[in-house]
């Protein structure tokens, strides 16, 4: 039913979710738009997309399914935008790192009878580097794809079809749907995502400082080191508006982290020490 | 040259280590000890040792290299005693995380003409579990094994031989070595290899109280996550000795990480988070 959709956004997730319909043989049309042209250019190379849009606003009206890959921000621009220019048979989705602020501005902008839909998504798969060259039909294979939409909207049928269809195409690139509140959502991403993130960032950061000086050094750590701080290659441009859009979650995260380790140093030589272990085994057992 | 190796402790790195020498094609014979008679069969029947000892002392005696692969403590315990029996025709060597307190006992008790000659020894490798089964011929390849050997000590012209013979042995294996001072040595490796493992503790124990009676939620994290929490899994039997001889280093170490994350914490919306990714993204370019 879906026959036409436009990638906004061909980075890392764009490329990959052109590549992943491909995969699995979506038929239809896929038009890509990037802010920089040679991102779009080397998604169009890659298969990712069959044609580059001049102008967005227009290939999303052209399209029945628009999927915004940007950070949240640039977004939320194409939100007020979008929402003007379509109506009841279009559906707009994203893959936005925090959907607090996304649903809002998405109960605001659209999901009535007359407006377009907007379903609120976030693919739990990434890359520490972003961009089109690292774009992976497989990338959402056996990872999570999590949807905060509002079951009280009151849509157009034809709309709702297409949530529908979309959900579907989410499956079959490979990913489980899991439904959450966007509140809940930004709470738990905060904990499982989000804290993981800072953390490998301010331990890289920190290292860079005490060992940066010293290359060979690093060799010394070897696998253990190089998983823990992997996560630092990510850059501040992909999670500067995560930051800005989380904020108190992601810092009720690291405030609960900074007072375990405080916990852990005064007792590195007490039975605490077990208990802490005993519960770190048991986080990655179940 | 040397023709007979006593491998005390058969878990995961002294089954390695029986392993990697019969990988790079050693020779002599290779007798192996382990305080649960189950590990010692096990590392038998892997091929890591060709007989199991029934007295670890008598075994050093009969060998020219004795590897000591038990917890620090334990390697304590026998370095005590193997210095009553050994002489100046055999090389103590171990495999301990920290190692000042391993030289401290090495200056007292080894390393002089008539007395047995004791290399402190560190590979920079290991898996999160231990145990003989899952003893690797590959564990040290592309790896670094540390050693903080006292250049001023002076040994039989006999046991400095085999102190050569055993690194060479160890390149064999495919480790690179590097020489350090003692006590810069366990500076050096509460950065890059404690912290990271403390650290990894601490976050999952944390994420078992925050999320985890919600396994499904585990999932969401997916790739970062279990990167990260990987090392939650070590078990504290392994590390209680480490926290024990190298408590300031470490507690300096974790007291940096908290600081550093309460700068992030407060910083999440102000261009200093843009600095910390800049200074993580180099630790990880270099």
């Amino acid at each position: 039913m879906i026959e036409r959709i436009a990638i906004l956004g061909t980075g890392l997730l764009g490329t990959s979710v052109g590549l992943a319909l491909r995969a699995a043989a979506f038929r239809g049309a896929i038009v890509g738009w990037n802010r920089s042209p040679e991102g779009a250019q080397l998604a169009l190379q890659m298969g990712a997309i069959d044609s580059i849009a001049a102008d967005p606003l227009q290939a999303a009206r052209a399209s029945q399914v628009t999927l915004l890959a940007v950070p949240i921000y640039a977004s939320l621009d194409f939100m007020e935008k979008l929402a003007c220019v379509l109506g009841s048979d279009h559906l707009v989705t994203d893959v936005g790192s925090t959907k607090r602020v996304i649903c809002e501005a998405a109960s605001r902008l659209f999901n009535t009878p007359e407006r377009a839909a907007f379903l609120p998504g976030h693919p739990m798969a990434g890359k520490e580097r972003g961009g089109a060259a690292l774009g992976d039909a497989a990338l959402f294979r056996g990872t999570v794809w999590l949807f905060t939409d509002d079951p009280e909207c009151n849509r157009s049928a034809h709309s709702a079809e297409l949530v529908k269809g979309w959900r579907e195409w989410v499956v079959a690139m490979g990913s489980k749907t899991l439904d959450l509140d966007p509140v809940r959502h930004d709470e738990l991403v905060a904990w499982v995502s989000h804290l993981p993130q800072f953390l490998a960032t301010a331990l890289s950061a920190l290292l860079q400082e005490e060992v940066g000086d010293a290359p060979e050094l690093k060799d010394v750590g070897g696998r253990a080191l190089r998983e823990m701080t992997r996560l630092g290659s990510s850059p501040y441009s992909m999670w500067r508006d995560i930051a800005y859009t989380n904020t108190e979650a992601v810092q009720a995260a690291l405030l609960a982290l900074e007072q375990r380790l405080a916990h852990l140093r005064e007792n590195l030589r007490t039975p605490e020490l077990r208990d802490e272990f005993e519960k770190a085994n048991r986080f990655r057992q179940e």
